[in-house]
């Protein structure tokens, strides 16, 4: 990033948080989303309001290394200065980590090609206080190649009625979920979800139900038969917010945003 | 371990916990160190007041993956009960991982051959939400060789007088650093530090020295001459707590206690 003053239509924000403390994305009459925080402080870091939109609104306890918002300012300031000079105001708990300068047609939600959630858990028969708001734990043993046989499954353009909250607003319940992997490191595990967009609590309903399959309660092919259900009703709980990770947003790579860390996120 | 019911002497118990909201190992008038939230877990499960020495003190808002703390008890209880029988009545910062039963003879602290702490740091230009209470931060890039260098010199049996706090209580300043190292992950760097014992603040006062040599404020032979002065107000300033984590406790390899992790302990 240059020193130099930059004079901009529209400018793109990267922003890490740790969710275990924060009420989501949205602004919230309490104040204690990722929004309100970030417009506190681009307010008093630029004297003068200055509205957000990002590219996926996170749910209360879920984590961002790679959240995308985009600002639309005449100001005339140094792009460094959008990082340091914003952190100052942000609380510890959220960070603007790059700026890039973008053209006025970027919209950081309709724009974004696809975003990446990765969500980990701890599987470990005793709880880890350090995992603790971090990942999701399970404490039976579980079989990853099963996981991965029924993420197959799911993998693909569907209708995913049955993995979204009742209380999602899309207007279409379809998603092309173009990659679902699951992956075992130790005692992690760390499943990839990769889709144009995801409806409400898509990902954690998908690992729930990938978690059933893995202490051997379902068989992988269970979850076809729940996917092709579109109800709710027939899959597996929400899992915790606490392993989900919004790690990376696909946009056009004429932009050249910032690559997005391949490194565990717990200290990305 | 057995549901087998155990009538002992002696057990050891190892923790795992986040210091970020805990006011380090020893009892405190506000009850809030570990020591006080075990024995209080402890009482809730056995009944009776049970009085627990621990093998390395640690301060405020460091981290333990492998803290070894020793109880002695007449009680009958399944060795199992008594990890998932006191977690019950821990707050979620603090976790008993495993209980072994000891000899009579065995005392946490004067048994222990030697301690292992990691020091993390984030060599990262701008601050990383995620890693707030996990590891110290330096924005500065860091040249990992100096410090190693740096770091070989501080190896052996040393007076370490430039390295301990004034509050420390230990009557000699002498100690035996078997291991110093100095290892890059990306932007991650581990500082290991073995040693029979440390003095207070060793390890912060240590990783602040080899800082100093990492941004090329001072030569890597500085630290040769800090070591000999015998002088705490020769050294660097005190490094965070946030990057420590108590790691191992060797001991006697006959007591088959279980060994420690290798992993990043961010959510071992």
């Amino acid at each position: 990033m240059s020193a130099r003053l930059v004079s901009v239509e529209k400018l793109a924000l990267g922003l890490q948080y740790d969710g275990a403390a924060l009420c989501g994305w949205q602004t919230q009459p309490n104040g204690q989303s990722v929004q309100d925080a970030l417009e506190r402080a681009l307010l008093q870091f630029a004297g003068v309001p200055l509205a957000t939109i990002c590219a996926g609104r996170t749910d209360a306890g879920v984590h961002a290394t790679y959240q995308v918002v985009h600002i639309q300012t005449g100001l005339e300031r140094p792009l460094q200065a959008w990082v340091r000079g914003v952190n100052r105001f942000l609380p510890h708990s959220i960070g603007v980590r790059w700026a890039c300068v973008v053209p006025s047609t970027f919209h950081a939600r309709y724009s974004a090609l696809a975003r990446r959630y990765d969500y980990w858990i701890i599987n470990d028969p005793v709880r880890a206080p350090l995992a603790q708001d971090r990942a999701g734990w399970v404490f039976r043993p579980l079989d990853v190649e099963a996981m991965q046989r029924a993420a197959m499954l799911l993998t693909g353009t569907h209708d995913f009625s049955s993995f979204r909250s009742a209380e999602c607003q899309a207007k279409s319940p379809v998603r092309e979920l173009r990659q679902f992997t699951v992956e075992r490191r130790g005692r992690l595990i760390r499943v990839r979800a990769v889709a144009n967009a995801f409806l409400h609590h898509m990902v954690r309903n998908l690992v729930g139900a990938l978690v059933y399959v893995g202490t051997g309660r379902n068989d992988a092919s269970w979850v076809a038969e729940v996917l092709a259900a579109r109800d709710r009703t027939r899959g597996a709980p929400t899992f915790s917010a606490a392993g989900l990770y919004l790690t990376h947003v696909e946009y056009d790579p004429a932009l050249e945003l910032p690559p997005a860390d391949e490194n565990p996120p717990f200290l990305a």
